[in-house]
């Protein structure tokens, strides 16, 4: 039998994508290359709960969603011995703020100062604070895995960072929100905006305020995270040149159609004068465009690479369980990196 | 300054694709995780050389494009101290016998045998022996590699097997051949079948024997390689249900455009009552299936997962180049596994 860690699981908030995580670990159970025990839950609003009930010694968690950082730090401290495996492991899911991408960047940070790995399928901290966050894993040696923030189960960064080595990404294109593209889908064949929106609120997919959808937002962070992790841009989604799809209506969806086009929220990023420029915006694509043709929770990426041309990468079905696979591949990311000397010995 | 390891390199044929990669390691030299010099050069019909000229004590290799597995056992002895130390890797890239996979198979066995990792762009090994040279490479704990076989520089190989942890491939389709799909391209816009092919001849696209590829062997011995490797089968080319694109005319290609479709040459395998069964064919795809909108060069595969759905790649520009990318990238993954006590220390 291979020998394979055990990771102990911190989860700091715990709505839709985490619970999906926790319950895909249990179905994917002996596929997987560690096995993973939840040691304790932290919420923005509903408390905390650890294995055998609350330490007294812990200090108890925020429930007004503001930052539960103090409690990760001392999770940490209750956990050094795993900690200092590096069998210890952040999943922060907590809800975004698009202000500044807190609480998420105080939790990632308190993980880490506490050696604990972070795994995470929020958007704010490579959003926001990537270059700080990636330079603070490097020193304490912990990794920081965010592969669920932007494109739900599509391995982007993983497929960049372990597959194109040496290879430089000089610009993107793409749709990633599906919120936006499920609405614009549903105008086009006479299904209304409010329909639509509520179509992804009642499937878990939009975000918990889905104006943070419709204004453009969500698509703008990943677009943040995705220039500051693949073109070593310093940027925030403040300063991404971003429209919504608010002020869209039918019959501009269905005028484009008729001209053989579709109106898609385009997500793109490229370089000018070797400064990375990064928008989010309405563009009318022709129809045989691979960003045209997705349809409701298709997401697609295009990286434009120096030596490779263009690669495109379309995931033609999107949802919670991709979004919580993109966890699970990080743990298991985690797991072949985790040095075979700490591991226990096992005899089959 | 991060260690990294120098690797020497015996190249075993050094055709279009070798020389590209070995150029390419040059233009790429320090945005790669490692260095590497050409130790040796074996070739099927043009002799061989060494660092120093060809020691007296190696065999003198055959000439007549049989295999040189005695001549590479013969170098891995001969280069024993990096053999033993995981820095010895041959790059095997000889013209591939459609007929059982020689002598590339050969060639692989005794590199490995012998201790040296294995990365290849031949689609031979992993079409016809998969599963026993993987397993030799296991128990001599070296790697066998091989992700230019298919899809020149798209990772497919290493996306499922780094970025999918844990997920079954269920079915596969795609547009693997180039020289076909170029073919299919150019008849419908009126280019004659003959200029097609001599187009891509001239790229150095098509295989020695353009055969090969006009027949659909190419693409049939990719999709046995994809078959075994993703869907762990145990076929070989000569079992998947084949046809060309010889019998095509102008005017059909063109009649299936007249009525918005495309005609491509597909490959795709599934499971039939658990059985892999893998077929190479024509098909009339509507011009928005997202294999229909190839042309030229570009490649696409969609795979058909257990868990995630479909998840499509597709490469807009192919060519030499990407090839000789995979090997690059083959040994950066091999670079990423050598363990650091093995490598001299270095001081910044």
């Amino acid at each position: 039998l291979p020998l394979t860690p055990t990771f102990d699981l911190i989860f700091v908030g715990f709505g839709n994508v985490a619970r999906r995580a926790a319950r895909l670990l249990e179905e994917m159970g002996p596929r997987l290359p560690f096995t993973a025990r939840t040691v304790a839950i932290v919420t923005g609003h509903h408390g905390a709960t650890c294995e055998n009930g609350w330490p007294a010694t812990l200090p108890p968690p925020a429930t007004d969603g503001s930052s539960n950082a103090h409690v990760v730090a001392a999770l940490a401290e209750h956990h050094r011995a795993a900690a200092d495996e590096g069998r210890l492991i952040c999943v922060e899911t907590t809800v975004l703020d698009i202000r500044a991408g807190e609480p998420a960047i105080s939790h990632v940070r308190a993980a880490l100062s506490g050696g604990a790995h972070v795994v995470t399928a929020n958007k704010g901290p490579a959003a926001f604070a990537y270059a700080d966050l990636a330079a603070l894993a490097l020193s304490v040696e912990r990794q920081f895995l965010f592969e669920g923030a932007v494109m739900d189960g599509i391995p982007i960064f993983n497929l960049v960072r372990e597959t194109l080595p040496g290879v430089r990404i000089e610009s993107f294109r793409g749709v990633i929100n599906s919120t936006t593209n499920h609405i614009l889908t549903m105008l086009e064949r006479g299904v209304t905006f409010d329909v639509a929106l509520r179509e992804m609120q009642e499937a878990g997919i939009a975000e918990a305020d889905p104006m943070l959808d419709v204004e453009g937002w969500d698509a703008a962070a990943k677009t943040a995270a995705l220039m500051n992790v693949l073109m070593d841009a310093r940027v925030t989604p403040h300063e991404i040149t971003r429209e919504g799809v608010r002020h869209v209506s039918a019959k501009e969806t269905r005028a484009a159609r008729d001209h053989n086009q579709r109106l898609r929220l385009v997500a793109s990023a490229g370089r000018s004068r070797g400064t990375p420029i990064g928008r989010v915006q309405l563009e009318k694509l022709p129809a045989d465009d691979i960003l045209a043709r997705l349809d409701g929770q298709q997401n697609a990426l295009v990286l434009g690479t120096d030596l490779l041309g263009d690669i495109a990468i379309v995931q033609r079905h999107g949802g919670l369980t991709q979004t919580a696979f993109a966890i699970v591949s990080d743990l298991a990311k985690i797991a072949r990196q985790v040095p075979l000397s700490t591991l226990p010995h096992r005899t089959p």
